[in-house]
Order: structure tokens, then sequence, then C-alpha cells
């Protein structure tokens, strides 16, 4: 066996490990019982270590090294995992075990922290945590090494390739597109009907989600969907992609796009060429194009009328309060652009103004132009410049997310690029199947699905992002057919056309 | 940290490994999808190897050279750690590792033959592949060594301390006094009557179950009750101890006997010292005292009268189609002797004679007295003459059991032991709490569970079968408690008082 082989064999062990760990995180969120949780935790560290020993070893230094001669030449597929395990390797390696042990504490002290302080709406309480967090993070940049920005060393951990200049251009032009149409609509469009008032029992939403995530072609022999606290998707190994959902008993909407957004996370994962099982490929290209696939099936399809033309009847049989409710009724319902404070509740106009918003305030905090005792007022004149509100406590501003207590700072724009990438995507599919509404409508979505999984899923993590949305769609990021579809749709809904 | 502090924490990173290892079996049984198998099947043969690894490793001869001389002195339980470790290094390290592997895939394969020859009930297709594995496995027996019998070499692995020599003498001086007994209530007593037959739907049985394992003090906040084709108990850490169970629409009583079993398996684990967390002592003392606590639970109290007079109440209210029935129908009910060709659906008459058949053919075979292609005779006579009955294939004969086929000779024996361990059990729990019957007929068994838990549970691992058993009886193993306990029920049950 060669260099190649060998560094293959010992991914593997390293990708078995780490499907050991999912499934443990998987069982800890859904079926584990309370008095478990401290072993588990501990089941969980020790699972972690092993596999993070293993990719900064002395013998995965050897087998990069031999395996990067050979790579020359090789496969596309030999040529990405050298890359791949390259990247990893040199990112962790660059870090001491004992800054990094520390900085893992100081997150998990500072996330229990928040818990308090968000419950308390009590941003002091919080402050010197996160203060010695972002300390700690700007630390870390500068072992990990960049150019320009420290926020790139962190950013490149989520999106391969990407910067705080593309970013800033991008969201900033978003930004100065969104702010203005949503003027537009909240000044002169008519507002959608919401869904009636009604109680929505819990075991028809979770049959209903089932229906939604068999329509889409989600493979029920190789996942499962259960309840959890967060919805979330979880890749267990291949073959096994499981999907998990909340319910409210007040209204169906929130958990059906749930179940499509977790959907796509995991027909993604499904769809990943069974021959780079445990290779470390086998994964999304990115955060931002996994999400692309989420928001594809949760708000491209599922917040479209076609789907609506369809999908009206499997919820009024299930709903009968509902059955008054044409497909347009149902369609306006779930596309209400309304200003809010908090981002998981957003639509698709407003939710990326919460990740400009978010994205400037880290990048200054990174860059050193922000001192964390500033962030709530920056928080909430920001909020106000750009979706008009202020939130009334901090537990509905800059307590509400937990991303930065537990040092992830670069990881939010992974929202925005799922949401433009969608479009893209979106625009392309329909130019290679001119069909693609009409199969929508008649819920025929085997096409479509066969499309992103030839163009995107089977691929894995063998492209970088942008190289993969320029093959797709021929050109790399770009928010012009996100604000053209995000326009037509709510003009369209707020009568505006 | 001295050389005992370095062994308890080296063996910790094994008992965690088995965590996993435990969560993703159980998984497998319960919740993964189909289409995960095959890599499941990889990861656990992953973590099982890199535990394996672990205990065989030359760190660990080293720490247990330098333990075993810190030892002297040292409290029982860090001298257990000692025993018990130097016990698996030893053991496992004698195995040339070649060998050990291809005895692994002998025996998969075997296994894999085995399912199909018993569905065609076709012993001839079994037969070369269990005359493989009874090769290797006594070859395996030399490698490990033993004094007189290689079949000591094998039982050893589930009974420690336990020999061929006294197994003949306990197992046989119960056959002599069974087969009369069988005779005596066939000849002669009044069968009881079965339940009237009905329909008893799975949701109500699983509730029905859910509260007897609650009456006898399982601990849901540190487990759970989950469907499985084959019922079983699993430790997946501390506080995290789960059972499984089955239902036959037509007959509630095998699914309430199964719950109360891996209950009485399951209590055991929760009752182990926390103290003794992933340090290799936190199991059964042996798999016959473990089977002891099963058979405590399911057979000693479960199938008493006390028990019936009211748990009656708890299954009417679910089946009002057995309300006619008084406690003592129940009880009757759930005490048939009645020779039959399957071990597992036994009653406690008959269930030894079939590990006495099993025992007595699985011991000529490794001392070389029997031959494998003589062996469906062999059991056919010795159902004959021990239960009065012969198979009609087999399939419901030599092929009924897993056993032999996964290279597990010397497990058997541990069901019986289980059984007789129960009955000493209960001997010595009557003189210590006179109002042992009075206590259980009031459901109230906390202080029984209490002195389960302080002479048996806590301990773990740390005392020798047989030396626990004299701790808490005044003898090691004996019979006589059983005899008397079965003659005594089954006389009253079929009137020959």
């Amino acid at each position: 066996m060669g260099a190649l082989g060998d560094l293959r064999e010992y991914v593997r062990e390293i990708g078995e490990l780490h499907g050991a760990t999912a499934l443990a995180a998987w069982d800890q969120r859904t079926h584990m019982p309370d008095k478990g949780a401290e072993a588990r935790a501990k089941v969980l560290g020790r699972l972690e270590r092993m596999a993070f020993e293993r990719t900064i070893s002395d013998r995965m230094g050897e087998l990069l090294a031999r395996a990067e001669a050979e790579a020359q030449g090789a496969s596309v597929v030999d040529q990405a995992l050298v890359r791949e395990w390259k990247r990893r390797y040199t990112r962790y390696k660059a870090v001491p075990p004992d800054f990094y042990q520390k900085f893992v504490e100081t997150c998990t002290r500072a996330e229990v922290v928040w818990e308090k302080a968000k419950a308390a709406s009590d941003f002091p309480m919080f402050r010197p945590h996160l203060a010695e967090v972002v300390d700690m993070v700007r630390e870390l940049a500068r072992f990990i090494g960049y150019k320009d920005s420290p926020y790139n060393a962190l950013v490149e951990e989520f999106e391969p390739g990407m910067t705080a200049d593309k970013l800033r251009q991008v969201l900033g032009g978003l930004r100065e597109e969104l702010v203005p149409f949503l003027k537009e609509l909240t000044d002169r469009g008519r507002p959608p009907e919401p869904l009636p008032p009604g109680k929505f029992p819990v075991e028809s939403q979770r049959a209903l989600c089932r229906e939604a995530l068999q329509a889409i072609g989600y493979d029920f022999a190789a996942g499962r969907l259960d309840d959890s606290v967060h919805p979330f998707t979880i890749g267990i190994g291949p073959g096994d992609t499981r999907v998990t959902n909340r319910y409210r008993e007040d209204d169906p909407l929130p958990a059906l796009f749930g179940a499509l957004h977790e959907g796509g996370h995991a027909l993604y994962d499904q769809g990943i060429a069974p021959e780079l099982a445990w290779s470390g490929l086998d994964g999304g290209a990115s955060f931002g194009i996994h999400e692309s696939q989420s928001r594809f099936w949760e708000n491209q399809i599922g917040r479209s009328l076609a789907f609506w033309r369809f999908f009206r009847s499997k919820v009024v049989r299930r709903f009968r309060s509902l059955a008054k409710l044409t497909a347009e009724d149902f369609w306006r319902a779930a596309n209400h652009a309304q200003p809010g404070f908090i981002r998981v509740d957003a639509d698709e106009v407003t939710y990326n103004l919460h990740i400009c918003l978010r994205f400037e305030l880290e990048l200054d905090l990174i860059e050193g132009r922000l001192k964390v005792e500033d962030l709530p007022e920056q928080w909430n004149r920001a909020m106000k410049d750009y979706l008009g509100i202020v939130p009334p406590d901090d537990r509905r501003g800059v307590l509400q997310d937990v991303h930065w207590s537990g040092g992830s700072f670069g990881y939010f724009p992974s929202y925005t690029l799922g949401n433009l990438y969608a479009a893209q995507f979106t625009h392309a599919a329909i130019q290679d199947i001119p069909e693609f509404w009409d199969l929508a409508i008649s819920s025929n979505f085997t096409p479509i699905l066969s499309w992103l999984r030839e163009k995107i899923h089977r691929h894995g993590r063998v492209y970088l992002p942008e190289d993969l949305a320029r093959a797709v769609t021929g050109q790399g990021l770009s928010p012009r057919p996100f604000l053209q579809y995000v326009k037509e749709k709510y003009r369209a809904v707020y009568d505006l056309a």
C-alpha cells in the first residue's frame, strides 16, 4: 500500500471515532436519561481527545509528508484528502495544547454564565467572561496565523477560502439593498394574514413532518426523526443520518419548516458518495454550503407557492380548522416580513440583517475596534438602523445567541452564505430543469434531488466552497440571485407587483 | 500519583471506550436505521479493538507490575482492581493475535451459517462450521492454559473460580432430583389453568411493564425501556443502565416476566457503588451472579403468590378480559411445569434440565469424548431421558441456541448458577428480613432492594462469585435452597402438598 493508502487507512480510524462521538452526542440530546449526563460528558471528551490526538500526531505528519508527493497527479479525491488533512493538521498543530485546553475550559465556563445571564437579561454578568473569550480567540488567531485580518483565521474553520474583506463587501451590499426593501414592504405593502389560531396536536405535527421529509426524498431506512430541544441533523456514519425536530402546539408551521430545514441538511449527507465514507471528505464543502441545502428545501421549495399547491391538502387533512385556507393563503402566511428581535424567528428578508449586524460587531471585536463593554449599545444601534426596532432588554438583544460564549467567531456569516448559495443553486437548477416548478407542484422532487446530488451532494468536501459554486452556477458567491428572488416573492406576497 | 493511581487512570480510558461501545451496541439493536448496519459493525469493531489493544499493551503490563507491589496492604477495592486487570491481561495476552482474529472470523461465519441452518432445520449444513469452532475453542483453551480440563479455561471467562468438576457435581445432583420431580408433577399433579385467550394491546403491555419496573425500584431517571427483538439490559455508564423488551399480543405474561428479568439485571448495575465507575469492577461479580439478580425479580418475586396479591389489580385494570382471575389464578398460570423443546420458554422445573443437557454435551465436546457429528443424536437422547420428549427436528433441538456458533462454550451453566444463587439469596434475605413476604404483598420493595444493594450490588466485581455468595449466605454454591423452593412451590401449585 502506498502513502495515500496508508493515509486513507489512518484517517478512517479518526472518522470512525467521530462516528462514535456523533452517536453519543445524538443520544445525549434525544434519549439519554438525566443521570447519565455527567458520565456522557466525560465519554464525549475522551472520544474527541482521541480523535484530536490522532489528527496532530507525528504519524499524521509523516503520512501527510509522504502522501503529498504521491498526490501530484493522483485523483481529485486523493488530492482533496491530502489538502483537507493537511489543513486540519497544520491548523490544530499550531495551537499549543495547554492554551487550547484553557480556551475550551474558558468557553465552557462562559457558556454556563451566558445561560444564566440570558435568563436574567444581565449583560454585566456575562461581560468579563465574553471579554476573556474574545481575548483568547484573538490569541488563537495569532497562533493559527493569518493574512490581513485575524478574522480570516477564524472564518476559515467554517468556510475555507472566505475572508473578512469578501464578507464585508458581500454582506455590506446585501444590507444596503435589504434595509430599504424592508422599509418598502412595511410602508407600502399589504402584510399577509397569519394562520388562524388553533391547537395542533404534536402527534399530528410529527406525522406531517414525516410526510414532508418523505416527500422531499429523505430516506428513513438511512435515518430517523426524533424530538429534541433544538432541532439538529447529525451524520452518525454511512447509511445513518438523523434529524430531530421540536413542536409548538399553537402553530404547525415552525415544525414543518424545521423538518424541511433539517431534511435539507440530511439529504446532503445522505447523498455523499459512499467511497468518501470515513475519509474526512464525507461532510459538507463548508458550513455555508451545508446551510444552502437546508435553506433550499426550507425556503426556496418549502416557502414557494408551488410547494403549497400540493402540500396544502396534507396539512388540511390533519388540521381541519385550516380547511378554509387556500394554497395561496398558506404561502402568504409562510412569507411574512416582520422586524423582530430574535434571529431564529426571522423571515427571509430580515434574517440576513440579523447576520449583517452580528458579522460587523464580531469583526470589530476581533480586529480590536470594539470593546466588549460597548457591545450592547452597538447592538441596539444597529438593530435600530437595520430593522427599526430596539430590543427592550439584552435577553432579546445581545444575549440571545450561544455562539460567542462558545468562542465560535466567524460562524454567523455561514447562515447568510447559505441563503445566498441556496438562491444561486435554485437559479441554476431552474435553468437546467425548465419544468422545475411543475415538478414541485406535482411533488415529484426526484429530478430536483438528483440534480443536487449530482452537482453538489456526492462531492462531499472534495471541492472548496466557492469552486463548487462556480462549477454549479458559473460564478462564485453572489448576492444577486437571492436579492432578485426575495424581492420578487415578497413583492408578490405584499401586493407590490 | 502512585502506581495504583496510574492504573486507575489508565483503565478509566478503557472503561470509557467500553461505554461508547455499549451505546453503539444498544443503538444497533433499538434505534439504528437498517442502512447504518454495515458502518456500525465497523465502528463497533474499531472501538473494541482499541479497548483490547490497551488491555494487553506493554504499558498495561508495566502498570500492573508496579501496582501489584503497591496493592499489598491496599484497600480491598484496589486489590480487586489489580486482580481483575491482571486476569484480563494474562488471559488475552496468552492468545496470539493472528489466532484470535481467525477465531473471531470463524465464529462470525459460523453464526451466519447457524442462522440459515436453524431456519432450514439442517444440522449437516452447520456441522463443519461447528466442528471448526470446537477445534479452535479447544486450541484457545490450550493457549490460555488450564488445570485438569480445557473446559476450566473457558468457564473461567464467565464464572471466575468455577470448574468442570464442580459443575458436574452440582448440575448432576440437580438433574438427579429434578427428573423424578418432574415425573411426579406430570404423573400425579393437577396442572394449573393457563390464562384465558385474548388480545392484549402492546401499548398497554408496555405501560404495565413500566409499572412493574417502577414497583421493584428501577430508576427511570438513570435508564430507559425500549423495544428490541431480544430483550436485554446494557450499562452505558454510571447513571445510565437501559433495558429492552418484546411483546406478544396473545399473552401479556412473557413481556411482564421479561421486564422483571431485565429489571433485575438493571437494578444490579444501578446499585454498583459510584466510586467503581469505569474501573472494570463496575460490572457483576460473574454471569451467574448477574443472572441471580434477574431470576430473583423474575421468579423468586415475580412468580410468587405475594407478588400477585398486589400486582393482579394492575394487570386487571389494563386487561378487563382477565377481571375474573384471582391472584391465585395468576400465580398458578405463571407456574406451569411443561416439558418443552425450547429452553427460553421453559419453566423453573424444566429450565435447569435444558442446561444440564447442554453442559454435559459441551463438556464432552471440549474434552474430546463427543464428535460434532454425533451431537444431534446425543441431544435427542438426553431430551428423552430428562424431559421425556424428543424434538421433531433440529431447529427445535440442537440448533435452537446461538451460543455455540459464537464460540461461547462455558456460558450455559451461568443460567443455572443464576437460578441456584437466586434461591440462596432469597433464603438469606428472608432470614435477615422476617417480614419479606409481607413487604412484597404491600409492594414495598425498598427494604428488599436495599438488602440486595448492601449485600451484593454495591460491590460490583470486587469479590469473586463464590466468596460473595459465602459472605451473603454463609455457604458457597448449593442446589439445596433452589430444590427446596421449587419443590415446595410447584407441589402447592399442583395440589401435591
